[in-house]
């Protein structure tokens, strides 16, 4: 096991209608004034708006707001968002919605405390060193932003995908109610569970030996994430598999379970160009690059993805033909994906063979490499991207 | 899944030779005046106390000491902690021991800040409103008291064990050095190692239905419990193995793995009056009550505990007889018990049958039932203690 620090502070408030303490939470971790963030019209078109603005008001902290984020958050609207905060004098950050809009309250959060452009902490200029404190109000299992201290932002001029990440932009409390997640789309919803089995992967995937308390960690968010979602795709209305799935996506990446290994995250890397690129939703586009890298990396440590097969995917061992075992595997992962409506190649997310190499220039890696479970050249990332084009079950 | 709140602000500082950064986070948290708390000679021997008052004085953060914890700790040494922590001006208080300096370093630190007896806090006559901050050098993989906000106290007069709890008794950070843990005798390492099974057992057997994600997350601690244990009992030397089990006694005991779900709790109570009344190790004692409490309550589900043993002790499932597979996997807990070096009934814990009418007054059941996994009566407890006396293989 490496030495590590783990750092979880944020206070989660769990359960059906919890989004009307939201006053008294933003009071107790210090906010007088308050920007509330959020996306497109469901959020306000189911009344939660108007119920985090009620509490709000019940309690006496006055508010502004700021609406319109998209998926794949844009810098643009960050910075609207960090001019309105300075103007207004806020001092809490409420982030009302999914990931997008978590990310892009972290980054208006950093940004209203900084004299330079919010860019710099995304494009690797400048550490972040202070921030607005946030609180979240989550209505969908997905990115884990939730929990963890990252952001990732796609600056518009060029569709560049970038994140960051700071303990200062962990959230002072995250209200989690799984019944705001009834109304979303089975799409959404499948979306949010591969991005979540994704966060588990990229730690699940390492080089680091005898870590067995994270390896089993790992194993007990996955097995849930197979368990539960096919019960929400066939029921949308079912709490308890909500509930279920709500908490592991917090687990799953507030790094509970990755801490004291090495990770991964090159699915993440190569998908965030695909989904920069087309505009597709991350969860999609993991479902077709993930079990495709998976693919291209398992001779490197067969016994791992041996390891995945049984004890996820209730593969019988096969003693002679271990790799047979571990394709089967990843065979599985990908019915899977298959079975809750994800793509699973190229042409069902949207994406085109012949902008492979415009997908290798945007990810920077030139004559380099990435780092990670495998080392990854520019060939390898092409070999990746060529297994998802062609991928089938 | 049962609404809850989690919090968990400690952080957590992983690795060898950590208890170094000791004074700079003092600092980082506050403390301009720190009381060390300590337990007996082996932290003072092992040159262990000398490197942490170094790192304060290389911060330039002044000190004073109060050794002699012991086991099952003492109102007493905490009257004069407190009466200490108040002369000195203390505001921050160093535990650097297990589970016993640590619950003695959280009543100090809450009595230290009020008017009244702190004994208030643990015969619930007052509630916890505000207590220094502590931080926590671990020595044993135990109590998960180092991640906790509970603090279990021994009166002196009568022997009388009771606990608090209150999130402001969360220690500001916890150094976890597994190198320190490699000189603990067999026993004391095994004692440890039942205490964080029980942990976790005592929230895996609930009434709750449907909270797939922290069972499993229950399991994951126990499968690597199973595994790591026999393995720092062959060779007291296994870094790697000292480590998942020090961060598996973290994880079982901050109650990530048992939100929104019904806890159990009554092996623990029942343990305490034993170690209590006799002074023997909390873990010793759990190894005698605990599998002595599920067979006595195995029939209230008994498919609860097939799973148990299936998925953690590797029993193959009998469909025509689940009871026997149920009570098959409570034998082999017995048997791992005793494998590591644990006591498995009355007489290997010096414990005698006729005290059971004493055990019994002092848990304070009258008439009343012990709420849990199952209901208990005074009957079902001289049951399940009589279960304890002459368990066998």
């Amino acid at each position: 096991m490496l030495d590590f620090s783990f750092y979880s502070p944020t206070e989660f408030v769990f359960g059906k209608g919890r989004e009307s303490e939201c006053g008294e939470l933003v009071k107790k971790y210090g906010g007088s004034k308050v920007l509330i963030h959020f996306g497109g019209g469901s959020a306000v078109k189911s009344g939660l708006i108007d119920r985090v603005k009620a509490s709000l008001e019940k309690s006496g902290v006055p508010f502004c707001e700021l609406g319109g984020v998209q998926p794949n958050p844009r810098d643009t609207l960050v910075y609207k968002g960090i001019e309105l905060a300075k103007s207004e004098g806020v001092d809490f950050i409420l982030a009302v919605g999914g990931g997008s809009v978590i990310d892009s309250a972290k980054a208006i959060a950093a940004g209203t405390l900084y004299d330079g452009d919010f860019w710099d902490f995304y494009s690797g200029k400048a550490a972040i060193e202070k921030a607005l404190p946030i609180g979240v109000v989550l209505t969908i299992a997905a990115a884990g932003s939730e929990g963890s201290g990252n952001s990732v932002i796609t600056k518009e001029d060029g569709m560049l995908k970038r994140g960051t990440g700071s303990d200062l932009l962990r959230s002072r409390f995250s209200v989690l109610n799984p019944a705001l997640t009834q109304t979303l789309p089975a799409y959404q919803t499948a979306c949010g569970a591969t991005d979540i089995m994704a966060h588990v992967f990229e730690r699940y995937f390492t080089n680091t030996t005898e870590v067995e308390i994270t390896d089993r960690l790992c194993e007990a968010v996955l097995l849930t994430m197979v368990k539960e979602t096919p019960r929400v795709i066939a029921d949308p209305d079912n709490y308890e598999a909500r509930a279920n799935i709500m908490w592991a996506g917090m687990v799953a990446h507030n790094n509970i379970v990755g801490v004291g290994r090495e990770q991964d995250w090159n699915s993440h890397g190569l998908e965030h160009e695909l989904s920069g690129l087309y505009d597709v939703a991350h969860g999609a586009g993991l479902a077709v690059i993930m079990p495709a890298w998976m693919e291209y990396v398992h001779n490197h440590n067969v016994m791992r993805f041996c390891q995945m097969a049984t004890r996820i995917f209730g593969c019988s061992m096969d003693f002679e033909d271990p790799e047979a075992t571990a394709l089967e595997g990843i065979k599985r992962f990908r019915a899977f994906l298959k079975s809750i409506g994800m793509p699973i190649n190229f042409a069902e997310l949207g994406a085109k063979e012949e902008d492979i190499p415009i997908l290798i220039e945007k990810l920077g890696i030139g004559d380099g490499k990435r780092a990670g479970f495998m080392e990854l050249d520019r060939n390898d990332v092409e070999g990746i991207y060529k297994l998802a084009v062609k991928a089938s079950l």
